[in-house]
């Protein structure tokens, strides 16, 4: 009963251009990647871009109680953009496939969990006679993750579930953009761009005719005060808003001040189950969540899991399965509107499958709040989880509370999720993490 | 109680790139576009590239029983490719949409009903404040038909709704096509190429390893005798494959010698209804159809009915509305294979929804045979009409029997539909029409 675990951040579906990454995301990505070690269990084999460090191997699955021992890790050879993230050539390397054959031997996989499920995940399973194993396998292998990927074809998704999405539309070619944008600004109205297929925000940008505006879900705003500004700015940034034009690009009206929400499911071949509900800390794009969301009353959370149920009926019936993010803002004036669903692994989904649920056991994940954010410069991984102990900060099994370093970025900084019976007391846990990991590197 | 009907063929979604036709190919367009004087009824406002020829126009009332005065027809001034075809610029024009309110005046209409849905058809509704006319306008209006109508979406779709499909994946990259046409080859197979987006077979070419494959469904068979000619053939087509690398493409196994068949219906809110089931005749791109299908077997049409209803589901839960024709590949050895969904009117709605059941009244539908075929040439379309009465073979209302010319098409060639009791009485009767039309234009 062994699951074949793929930790394939990032994709080109995931972020664009893959070979447009500088080599410090690259790294980045492949940190996220190990990650998937909180999904292993005892007997798992996974792949991933790179050895884990043996502090870290031994922290997470001494949280999780698997047997490191157990677990087999394969590492295909280097490929054209190095060996920080699983491209799909490494994926695809004869040795590395054969290596895989032997390590499964007579046990083929019962399940593939993929970060996400294109192409070259899809060969691998079939390269292993083991498409049963991958949830959706049919769909995923005609490339159908692009689609429910896509920002574009998620308002059409959402517009033809009756789930309410921003005011605007989908564009292909220039003029068609120039309209949108001057139409919502005539209305008064900022606008989001985005582009088809990117993560955390840095894939939109916010167009204002006027200065002021503060950015959300996306890293700047750029003020253009009439329609010749509007043009020069589609003329100058076409190619990267379309990805050289290959792809579509979404208009939307910008909605200042809103949060950000998602009600994550784990899809399957009856009906979806939800897994989570949590809000993202953007600042001004994605640097934490807070699970559960704290700042919704139960009529938003009614209503958003009204609309994501919609949605994950659509994509079942498509042919998606696996884990979703439906992803949404909650505005000033209380409107709920979907944004994006999010079909792979999210950012938080190892909060809600294993802090949530097993490091934290049933009998408590109610009662608790996760606080996860990122960015916090330590000297050194293990000397952080030392500094987490030496302060009584560290998680206990006991009191079911604590701060768990959840991922090494590989650049210094690791993220943090505070597990708290509160949202004060985790804040409070984050507030002390900076005096404590404060020092030389 | 008036009905909008909007001849928006061609469409970018339709064939590619409209700047890229030939002026043929416009003229053409235009002239398939006049067959939407087939679903007028008293009282309806049509949209038409050009006005229609009085003669086709009366000839066309004169077999619906529509009192042609009662008609308002509207034709926008020429755009950036002319007068031929409704390009989204004339649709958009202020002077026509401006005419089109006054012609409409206090009765907005009830439906509108276009050929293609595509952005510029819904941004239309809406500068008509008719949105609630545009059946599935929510889904139009988010760029919805493009996904659709695509044929690399298709696949997913039909995967993921458990609908067999030929054997073949989608691909962006040109080594992804490398691997998937060898790995078909080294199979022992030919292969079907086909662009996202196109129609009729135009879009297709077949690649074969060895000579002598005859074609269908495409218009011409490449010989790539091994590795490196794929290659080379992959980078010189390779602009085209991916009409300028914005698009995906189909990679898929050709099964030589299959028939093509179609299931057409019209997709409400709460079900599809079946409108018709008809074999296309290739030579080897569509030229025709025969309508019922004759070639298929009572088992056959079960499982053609039962993955078009399939596929219908999923389009309904995503959102479209309207005409869809699911057509599939019927092979020598009896397997049903789906090849792509025509989220729109087709080349035979005319004859499920206006021939079948207007012209021949509902009393008879069931004892007829449709059998329509383009390019018959003819002195001129008046004269064809003649010459068909002289002959005693004109359409004939009290015996429901005869030959119905469905479109001029503007090249001095006409199409006709030889309706009969019997597929042999339909062949005896289009057999006929080759002598009848020879002569000086």
């Amino acid at each position: 009963m062994a699951t074949l675990i793929i930790g394939n951040s990032r994709t080109a579906e995931m972020v664009g251009d893959l070979a447009a990454l500088t080599p410090a995301q690259l790294r980045s990505g492949g940190c996220v990647a190990q990650r998937m070690l909180w999904f292993a269990r005892d007997g798992d084999l996974l792949v991933l871009p790179f050895a884990p460090a043996p502090e870290y191997l031994t922290y997470v699955t001494g949280l999780t109680g698997t047997d490191p021992a157990s677990l087999t890790i394969v590492v295909p050879p280097p490929g054209s953009l190095g060996a920080d993230i699983l491209t799909p050539d490494r994926l695809a390397d004869p040795g590395f496939r054969d290596q895989l054959r032997r390590a499964l031997g007579s046990r083929p996989p019962d399940e593939i969990l993929a970060i996400y499920k294109d192409l070259s995940v899809a060969g691998l399973a079939r390269a292993l006679a083991a498409e049963a194993a991958l949830p959706g396998y049919p769909f995923s292998a005609q490339a159908g993750d692009a689609l429910v990927n896509s920002k574009a074809g998620f308002r059409a998704l959402a517009a033809g579930a009756g789930v309410p999405i921003a005011p605007g539309t989908v564009v292909t070619r220039p003029e068609q953009a120039l309209e949108a944008v001057t139409d919502l600004f005539d209305q008064g109205h900022s606008v989001m761009v985005k582009l088809e297929f990117n993560g955390g925000g840095f894939g939109n940008e916010i167009l204002s005719r006027t200065a002021g505006v503060a950015p959300a879900g996306a890293p700047r705003v750029v003020v253009l005060p009439d329609r010749p500004a509007v043009l020069t700015y589609l003329e100058q940034r076409w190619e990267w808003l379309t990805a050289g034009r290959a792809d579509k690009l979404v208009v939307e009206r910008f909605f200042p001040g809103s949060t950000t929400v998602y009600a994550e499911y784990l899809i399957g071949d009856r009906g979806a189950r939800l897994i989570g509900l949590g809000e993202l800390l953007m600042e001004p794009v994605a640097i934490g969540a807070v699970l559960p969301a704290q700042t919704i009353d139960a009529r938003t959370r009614a209503t958003l899991l009204d609309g994501a149920q919609r949605l994950t009926d659509s994509l079942r019936v498509l042919g998606y399965r696996g884990v979703v993010s439906a992803d949404a803002i909650h505005t000033p004036d209380g409107q709920v509107l979907f944004t994006e669903t999010n079909c792979r692994l999210t950012g938080s989904t190892h909060v809600h499958l294993v802090l949530d649920g097993r490091v934290v056991d049933a009998d408590h994940r109610e009662k608790r709040v996760f606080l996860e954010r990122g960015g916090w410069a330590v000297p050194s991984f293990p000397a952080a989880v030392e500094r987490l102990a030496a302060a009584g900060l560290g998680y206990d099994p006991i009191s079911r509370t604590g701060v768990v370093i959840t991922s090494d970025d590989g650049d210094g900084t690791v993220d943090c999720c505070a597990i708290a019976d509160a949202l004060a007391t985790a804040e409070e846990m984050h507030h002390k993490l900076g005096g404590l990991f404060a020092g030389e590197r």
